[in-house]
């Protein structure tokens, strides 16, 4: 595959999953979530009527763990028929503040990547989330000194990205976003005519799958980060 | 009191209790918390429960709704001895949905305001908590038209404010921003060198209160946001 990045000035990151470990976070906590309830239903049935919720309540919510915390609170009174006890939910709420205080865990290759570019490129984040929670990853990752821009949005639609792009006035021809959804970070970035490469992470979130006939759009798919660097120069 | 906003181009309003009611829900929802509570405590020790729950919390969850639910929860296992049912936990979940989901109700006088006020200065919008609950009620509000930019904190103190400016290129001698809130609109903003006019709201949020020790600085209060109108022409 062809590609060119001559044009490119402003390289955008996605970053749960991009920078740093996210999704494995959350399918521990579902493990956990699930092994709460196991005298009521089977760990199948656990995560599909959680995964449910959580769709039902995502326009409600946003994205992000204290909606992640309400839905699986929710999930379990109905899961358990109202029978969940009193202190299975405190343990609920106790996984949740462990995911908001946990660590950050940059991914391999991450800050040789960005500071091989930071003179050449503008760096931004672009994420999708909690404004307070993705604030605090940013400062807890060492990272902040890279970037130019982080942009915290409520989704990556075409549309958000399109008034980012304009208010932080980047010519589209000149944006390349990197992340590890396809549903986030690449198709809507190919649609207002932007760049962007793809780096799968190795667990994604149901609700970010797409199915493959929706993307048929050129880009460009890297293993991992690192691999950037042999197209950015 | 002798005030000159000449050189002001760019005013910034905050959102909550300052374009539209917001606080009156959460003393309706606490309210409505304690009746739920009152087999277990008297009214005054539920409410400072919720409190201590809240600020205990804040610097994990932020401001917003869904905090706010969260420490409700928490609070409802704490004050009963996790004797609360679970049949009242969905009953302070569907507060905190009510709430999401509550319609925006204008602040007398806003619209009117912002009419006046939109082809002489840039209007933007400065406000703090959650990013999707706020960017819905701009929406909602039908606001949205009178504002060259919307910003939402996670936070209102003095850095906050200096960055904002600094890349939204606006001096800080051109500044001017009107909200309820002493402590996060006013003495902030002042502390940067900006100007700040203090609208009361009826009810302020008890962390919100400052000792007025604390504010010796000079401002302009009115009692109406209409009253704005008499300084800036």
């Amino acid at each position: 595959m062809e590609v060119d990045f001559g044009n490119i000035t402003v390289v955008g990151f996605d970053a749960d999953d991009t920078l740093w470990v996210n999704e494995t976070y959350f399918r521990n906590a579902e493990e956990k979530f699930a092994s709460l309830l196991d005298s009521y239903e089977t760990k199948n049935q656990i995560d599909q009527e959680l995964f449910k919720t959580e769709i039902k309540n995502l326009e409600l919510y946003g994205y992000g763990i204290k909606g992640f915390m309400l839905s699986m609170i929710e999930s379990a009174l109905d899961l358990s028929n109202n029978r969940i006890s009193q202190a299975t939910i405190t343990e609920i709420l106790n996984l949740g503040k462990e995911m908001l205080t946990h660590p950050v865990e940059l991914l391999d290759g991450v800050e040789q990547v960005l500071e091989a570019l930071k003179d050449k490129y503008r760096l931004i984040v672009l994420t999708k989330g909690d404004l307070l929670d993705q604030e605090r990853k940013l400062e807890k990752s060492g990272l902040t000194q890279y970037f130019h821009h982080v942009e915290v949005l409520s989704d990556k639609k075409e549309e958000n990205y399109k008034n980012l792009l304009e208010h932080l006035e980047i010519p589209v021809e000149e944006f390349l976003m990197i992340g590890n959804s396809l549903k986030s970070d690449v198709l809507p970035i190919l649609k207002i005519g932007a760049q962007a490469v793809h780096i799968p992470f190795h667990t994604t979130w149901l609700h970010e799958e797409v199915k493959m006939e929706e993307h048929n759009n050129d880009h460009l798919t890297l293993s991992t980060i690192s691999d950037i660097l042999k197209y950015l120069k």
